[in-house]
C-alpha cells in the first residue's frame, strides 16, 4: 500500500479527496490518502501533496518520500525551505493552463480594442474609431514556461505580433523570443501590452522596476496574472500617475486579499482582479498528481520537476 | 482603357483613390478612375465601385457595366434597387473579417469571464470567483458566412462549446451546425452566448424576436456586431429588464449614430459600441476591387457574387 499524505486545509483535502483516489485507481495504485498534521511513522510517507497553505514546515521527517508533489503552479513557498531534500514537482495543470490562456487572451483584447470606453458608457457621445488590427498590435509576454507558452501561442492565433521573453533561451511557434538582460530592453521596447508570467524567484522580484517600466513605449498597458512581487508597485504607481503607462491589470498582489484601503482599488487607471486569471481544477490537477505517483511507483521520471538552483 | 466609376462619398474616395489605382496597377489593368456624380456616356462604364452612403441609385444607364463592386460587407441597401440589373459583388475583404474576429472573440471572453464585475471595481471588496472554462460555455454564432464562419472558428479554437447556425446548412470545422427553423430552435436552447453575424434580409429582419429571446437560457447575453434590424430592440429590452437575459453588446443600431437620447445608452444591462466591430480597410478592400475587375477583363467568373433572390 502506496501511503500518500495530503497536506493542504481541509477545504483542499474535501475537494480533492474523491477525485484522487479516482486518478489512484485509474493508473493501478493501490494508495492510503492520509490527511494529518502527526502521520505515524512520517519515514513510510512516501509521496507528499503539498498546498502552499499548509502547515506543514518540516520535511526532514519524511526520510522516505520519493517526491513532494505542489498541488499550485508557483513553488516559490517551498522551493527554499532548507528541510526539504526530496524531490520537488510543480503542478502543470492543463485546467488552469486553459483558464490562464482564456483570462490573458480576453484582457489583452479588452486593452486592444479599447473597451473600457465602452463599458458602462451612457452619456450618448458616439466616437466610431474602429481599433487597429492585432497584427498591428506588439504584446510582450514574459515568462515562457507552460503558462507563457500558451498564452503566447494563443495570442499569435489571433495574429498578435507578439514577443516572448524567458531568462534562457526558448522557442515558441510564432513568437519572436527574446531572452537575457540584453533581450529583455529588446523585448520591452515597443511592447504596448505587457503580460506576466515568470515564476517568482530572487532574479524576478521587482523585475518590472521603474528602470523597466521606461522601456515601454508611452501609452502602455500591464498585466500580471503571474505573482504580484513581480512589479515595483511604487513604481507602477507613478508610471502611471505621470500618465506615460495608461493601464495595469492586476490579478496579484504581494498582500491577498488586496486590503481594501490600498491604492489600486481606486485608482482609476489599475484593475484589480481577485485573483481569478486561473485555478488549478481539481479534476485535472488530480490526475497529475497520480500520473507523478504511477511514475515513481515504476522507477519512470517524474514529471515537472522544479530545479532548486532555479527555483522553479 | 477600362472605365471605373467611383461612386462613393468624397471621404471614401480620398480614401481608395491611390490605393485602388496602385491596385489595379498590380493586376495589369489599365484603368479611369471616375469620381462624378454624373459620368460621360453612362453607357460606356464598366465597373461600378459603389458605397451604400452614395448618391446613386440609379444604374440604369450602365447599360455595358460588368459589375457593381459594393465597398461594404452588408448589401441590404442596394440589392432590392429595381433599375440593377448587373451583377453585384459584396465585400469580403481580409482586414474586415479579421476585425470581427477580434471584437467578437474580445467581447464574448468579456462575458465569459465576467470582466465588467472588475472594470471600474473601486470598491475593495475581494470576490474571488473563478469563471469556467469556455469548453463549459455554450456560443451560437447565427450566420456562417464568411464572417461567421471565421469568428466561430477562432472561438472553437479557444475551446469554447460552439455552435452555428445558417439558413442552409453548412458545415464548420470544430463547430457544430444547425440550419433551418427548427435548427435554430436547437442551437439557441441553452446558448450562454449569442453572435449575431447575419445578413439583413426580409427573413432575417427581427430574427431575434420575443419568441427567439424566450429560447434563450436564463442569464444569457446577446452581442450584435451584425445589423441593427437582426434583433426587435423592444423585445430586447423586455428581455433584459425582466432579469432573463443578463446582457446585450449591441455594435449596430436601426439608426445610426444612435441617437443620445435612445434607451440602449442609459440601460444597465445594454453596452452600446459605436459600429467599430470591424470596417473595410481600405489597402486590402482596394485588391479585392481590383482582382473582380481584372476578373472581368480576363472572362474568370468574378468572386463574392449576391444572390439577388436570397438577398445576400
Amino acid at each position: 500500500m502506496t501511503r500518500v499524505l495530503f497536506s493542504a486545509p481541509r477545504t483542499d483535502w474535501e475537494e480533492y479527496r474523491e477525485p484522487l483516489g479516482r486518478a489512484l485507481d485509474d493508473v493501478g495504485i493501490p494508495a492510503e490518502l492520509e490527511f494529518t498534521l502527526e502521520p505515524e511513522r512520517p519515514e513510510g510517507i512516501d509521496y507528499i501533496v503539498y498546498s502552499p497553505s499548509s502547515q506543514l514546515e518540516d520535511f526532514a521527517p519524511f526520510t522516505g518520500a520519493k517526491l513532494v508533489q505542489n498541488l499550485w503552479a508557483g513553488v516559490e513557498a517551498i522551493v527554499g525551505n532548507p528541510t526539504l531534500k526530496q524531490p520537488l514537482a510543480r503542478m502543470v495543470d492543463e485546467g488552469l493552463t486553459q483558464g490562464m490562456v482564456e483570462w490573458c487572451t480576453g484582457h489583452v483584447l479588452r486593452h486592444h480594442l479599447g473597451m473600457d470606453a465602452q463599458i458602462g458608457r451612457s452619456d450618448g457621445v458616439w466616437v466610431p474609431v474602429v481599433p487597429p488590427l492585432a497584427r498591428d498590435r506588439t504584446v510582450c509576454v514574459l515568462g515562457l514556461g507552460a503558462l507563457g507558452c500558451a498564452v503566447s501561442s494563443a495570442l499569435a492565433g489571433l495574429n498578435f505580433d507578439i514577443r516572448g521573453w524567458s531568462r534562457s533561451s526558448r522557442e515558441v511557434s510564432g513568437v519572436a523570443c527574446f531572452s537575457g538582460e540584453t533581450g529583455l530592453a529588446e523585448a520591452l521596447a515597443g511592447a504596448e501590452i505587457v503580460v506576466l508570467l515568470l515564476p517568482l524567484t530572487a532574479a524576478t522580484e521587482n523585475l518590472m522596476n521603474a528602470e523597466r517600466l521606461a522601456m515601454l513605449p508611452d501609452g502602455a498597458v500591464v498585466i500580471n496574472p503571474g505573482r504580484g512581487p513581480l512589479i515595483d508597485d511604487e513604481a507602477l504607481v507613478a508610471a502611471l500617475d505621470d500618465g506615460r503607462l495608461a493601464h495595469a491589470t492586476l490579478d496579484v498582489f504581494r498582500e491577498e486579499p488586496l486590503p481594501p484601503e490600498h491604492v489600486f482599488w481606486a485608482h482609476p487607471k489599475v484593475t484589480v482582479t481577485p485573483h481569478i486569471a486561473s485555478a488549478t481544477r481539481v479534476k485535472s490537477a488530480a490526475r497529475v498528481v497520480a500520473e507523478n505517483i504511477r511514475r515513481g511507483e515504476a522507477g519512470d521520471p517524474f514529471l515537472f520537476l522544479v530545479d532548486r538552483s532555479l527555483g522553479y
